[in-house]
């Protein structure tokens, strides 16, 4: 027990005095580095973005210390690099900063999908230790100006190491993640990327084209969205998610998410029949059905 | 302006001085009942319900000054009759209450579909005068212990007046909703039904199909729910709505509800198809183009 608080002792003291850099300062990447100072981890948080407005927004609200609009340059001696961009760019990171990482540096990123990030990091040179991440949280406000501290307290932080990665890497993966108060859960990309498709990519399609279908209706007589209440709201909340960011993990969780619509769609249609033939009971059953499950696992 | 307030307020004095009747004494009941009091309105607010227990909970919580399990007695004598039960129930207690009701008496509803209430309506006896009426408010949670004050606060109310509803009877409904904060619109049963289809109706079925969907990938993986995040609980909340409610709402408006489907499957279908084929730039659009209708008109 103390032997173990010990070792947690030192993998904190570690982080602590780590140099960091967080590639991306948008919502995620801005809220990670909120969070990393309020708990005082990381004797200099460093910053990449690609414009130098949003690096000094970064700065003024205390996310990092300063920053870099040079990847290769904002990389370079850094103990620890967390990649927050979307998840097409962060691929195209891995492939541009192998050469540059320090030896020992764990690479860790805050993508949505893990099979395609995954694979990119296999590819890196031996020296780094790689580990996928996916804090299950987030907001439909994208940009810096919506980061907070406490984003990712109490969220879900899927982790995925990888073959090469050691067992010290992905312990002080754990470490970052509890520091900002999150809770890690280790699982394999393609368990995740199943598992992501059902709870996250395909609510967000289905909000999408709600919205869609919706609008039809609103072409033709406005006071559709006058009627609109909290339930529509909510229901189609995730349609407001960044479009750039939502697009990357469809392309890259394309056939997970293809299996999940296909699911989906049977659904649909078997409700819709129940309707159509005025199915009271059938319907009655396929609706409480749906209703135990949110209420008995979701709420 | 000075006539017109008159008006209002002699309207008002009536409705102050009015016995008023709820039958239904769940979440929308109990909260007109709490809505009513707290603006001083309804001289006798009374409440009919099937369980002793739910008029005694009314009483204690100052939703009703009593109650009756027997309709027939619950409506007598009445001013204004509000009928809060769901659909069908409301159609069966049309039916039975008219020879019963005084004459002049305003008889309004609450449900959420109008079309084959308004025709029910139609069928009273010559002396009351029904308007049909919508709240566009409401909880996932069911029951008069769910009820609030504030409920309408805030709320669009469509109000439906018949060709034989005398303008003063529709003037009191209008000061009624006016009374407990919500804001009524004058439309007709066929535009209503279309409208609360796609915003109402259509969501509520989304989020249900939604959830059989995920709950088959968490038979197979009870993790899936421990990842489910915000997104998943916002889009997936009106599947927690009461079941017997929305089903009358569905039966009773399912010519609306078959287009709406209709319409949400073409452009689902449209959606896959372009993922199906890594159409970058089509999905793109699609997705903009939901985000923007999200974000201009609804928030």
């Amino acid at each position: 027990m103390s032997r173990s608080n010990d070792a947690d002792n030192a993998g904190f003291r570690r982080l602590r005095e780590a140099h960091i850099t967080i590639v991306g300062l948008g919502l995620m990447g801005g809220s990670l580095g909120l969070a990393l100072r309020a708990r005082g981890i990381g004797r200099r948080i460093w910053g990449v973005a690609r414009r130098d407005a949003v690096i000094r927004r970064a700065v003024e609200m205390g996310a990092v210390d300063g920053g870099s609009l040079d990847l290769i340059e904002g990389v370079a001696g850094a103990d620890i690099v967390v990649l927050a961009t979307p998840v097409r760019a962060i691929i195209e990171i891995l492939e541009r900063i192998g050469p540059h990482l320090q030896p020992g540096c764990l690479v860790i990123d805050l993508g949505s999908t893990k099979a395609e990030i995954v694979r990119a990091m296999a590819q890196l040179p031996p020296g780094p230790q790689p580990v996928g991440g996916h804090p299950m949280c987030g907001k439909e406000v994208a940009g810096i100006a919506a980061a907070e501290a406490t984003l990712y307290e109490g969220a879900v932080f899927p982790l995925i190491p990888l073959e090469r990665t050691e067992a010290e890497a992905l312990a002080t993966a754990e470490t970052l993640v509890e520091a900002v108060g999150a809770t890690p859960i280790i699982l394999d990309a393609e368990r995740h990327d199943r598992l992501v498709a059902a709870i996250s990519h395909l609510p967000y399609l289905v909000a999408a084209t709600l919205v869609r279908a919706a609008a039809d209706v609103a072409a033709e007589d406005p006071l559709a969205w006058t009627l609109a209440a909290s339930g529509f709201r909510d229901t189609s909340r995730l349609a407001a998610s960044d479009v750039t960011m939502m697009l990357d993990i469809l392309i890259t969780n394309r056939k997970p998410v293809l299996e999940m619509l296909q699911r989906y769609r049977e659904h649909l249609e078997c409700i819709t029949a129940l309707l159509a033939q005025g199915d009271d009971e059938g319907l009655r059953a396929a609706l409480e059905q749906a209703w135990q499950d949110r209420y008995g696992v979701v709420l």
